[in-house]
């Protein structure tokens, strides 16, 4: 499988790193928007400009897409769906019935498979949820996230006057796990299920009691949390908080037997130090789909619901079944 | 879907309570090999004869074949996908690959898909590994259960002269479980992963230390383990220990990043009061998959690598993307 790598940033890097771990996957070019001569790659993959990807037709399976939610996939991905495969990391939750139907419109034009939306939330958390739901029908599913950084509330902060630097973790709080992991399913608000603990490189002079105080009433974001906040110096912030650490659990308890009588719980967790190149190993995962899947004919858009497990593995069927089953 | 349930033992029994659960699936009836007219449902499903299944062809979407797999499932599978989709959760592990093919040809000459080795382990457990190796190649993976009761080795322990009554759990040792989610990657002899534990009824006057003995030295079932022997008695064992609750863990720890300097764990988790119960739920879900994909025109031998988790979901495809991605 041939791949090429739309963007370089953490995710775009990842990628790179992740595809060299599969001896299956071969990475074609990474393509940027920036000037080519100015990006390096880790592992040394050529780069070409954004602009020319329409000379890989044909040379590239499928095309990995490295951008952000907010403004770069819903243009990039149905752009680049016509000319190849793709699969992206589409996660704005709100937005993918729409994403959905303007990627699947330009891959069936192309006569190219698109597959949104991988990653681990939305990606495998969504699977551990479809999955449970499916198995145990009479019973609650709950998401957890954490500990790990979160990228929108870290710059939420950042916006606040007087903040120079700022990293965000989004923790679950211990009580609340073990609530739900009991078969309890308890009614569980925002405040309940996570913690907020924010680390702080304050301007020097700043009020640091009105940056704190700006925080913690911050609707949307932190208001409706129990937030804490610590102001470090930049030297700490660089030493203790320089990496993207990031996971989560999803539990589903679900009743059966007479009477319900029976709890039966189900749990995902994932506990990442590389949220980023995770996420790379399920694009690259769904990649080999994506690619197994359109010699077999298939165009349009998908999301890993629609995937086979065998799928995203390079093991044939027979190896699968004697080796894994 | 109609299904029919063939063979009416605890796990039977989960099924007619599962698909009560399940708005989408109506059962048709119980087929058992015993007189029908001494086996009352929980449900009050109708009972037939074992040999009466021929007649219900065409009025049965999907038959679920509640048997064991050491003699009952070789013979009963592949006869009765001739005239059934079927699916069943054959778990003896080595011997998958020869009954996939005797099924795989039965289902293909009768124009039925079938369903194998569906379930917990093998079933959602195989799952787990597949999805955890695809997207961490470079890992390990391991495999724990426990804390429940194992079949097998208790019906091991009450051959032993002198005993009554026993019921064996399999329990993950707590120490190993902490260095494998540490991403240390450790080797792990059986003894180091398991713990068993065995409650025994003796008879009367029995030589207790000689059963003790002939059980921790039991090869195959308890020489490689530290085993535990309680003795209790007759009423102890029908109050403390009358339940199957099973479970355990798929942990894969995997790194990536610049010369693998970050460790990511994937840990999958049942806890289940009830192991025929979520093993039923298993089977309705792998089910429905079967029913929708032979409507598609598939027909043969298949297992839950080979089903897309839309398919295991009573929801649309839309609804999936809207509530569940």
């Amino acid at each position: 499988m041939r791949i090429g790598i739309y963007g370089y940033g953490n995710l775009g890097r990842g990628v790179e790193l992740c595809a060299a771990q599969n001896a299956d996957t071969q990475t074609v070019g990474v393509f940027t928007r920036r000037d080519p001569a100015k990006v390096k790659t880790l592992l040394g993959t050529p780069v070409f400009p954004a602009q020319k990807t329409s000379d890989f037709k044909g040379k590239i399976d499928v095309m990995i897409i490295c951008g952000g939610s907010a403004t770069d996939l819903p243009i990039l991905t149905p752009a680049l769906a016509k000319d190849f495969c793709v699969v992206d990391s589409f996660d704005t939750h709100p937005k993918i019935p729409a994403h959905f139907a303007a990627v699947d419109e330009a891959a069936k034009a192309g006569g190219n498979l698109a597959l949104i939306s991988a990653g681990w939330d939305p990606g495998m958390f969504s699977l551990a949820r479809v999955f449970a739901e499916s198995i145990l029908p009479a019973g609650k599913t709950y998401t957890f996230w954490g500990k790990g950084v979160s990228q929108g509330h870290s710059d939420a902060v950042r916006r606040i006057e007087g903040v120079i630097d700022a990293r965000q973790y989004t923790i679950p709080k211990e009580e609340a796990l073990l609530a739900v992991r009991s078969g309890k399913n308890p009614e569980l608000t925002a405040r309940d299920k996570h913690l907020r603990e924010c680390f702080v490189v304050a301007a020097e002079g700043a009020d640091l009691e009105r940056i704190e105080n700006e925080i913690k009433t911050m609707t949307d974001y932190f208001a409706d949390y129990d937030t804490i906040v610590h102001f470090i110096s930049a030297e700490e912030m660089k030493r203790d908080h320089s990496e993207l650490p990031h996971g989560g659990f999803v539990i589903r308890s679900g009743k059966t037997g007479t009477d319900a009588c029976h709890n039966n719980t189900v749990e995902y967790r994932l506990a990442l130090d590389s949220n980023p190149e995770f996420t790379a190993g399920v694009l690259i995962a769904a990649a080999r789909a994506v690619y197994k899947k359109h010699l077999r004919g298939e165009t349009g858009c998908i999301t890993l619901f629609d995937v086979a497990p065998a799928d995203l593995s390079p093991k044939p069927g027979e190896v699968l079944r004697k080796e894994m089953l």
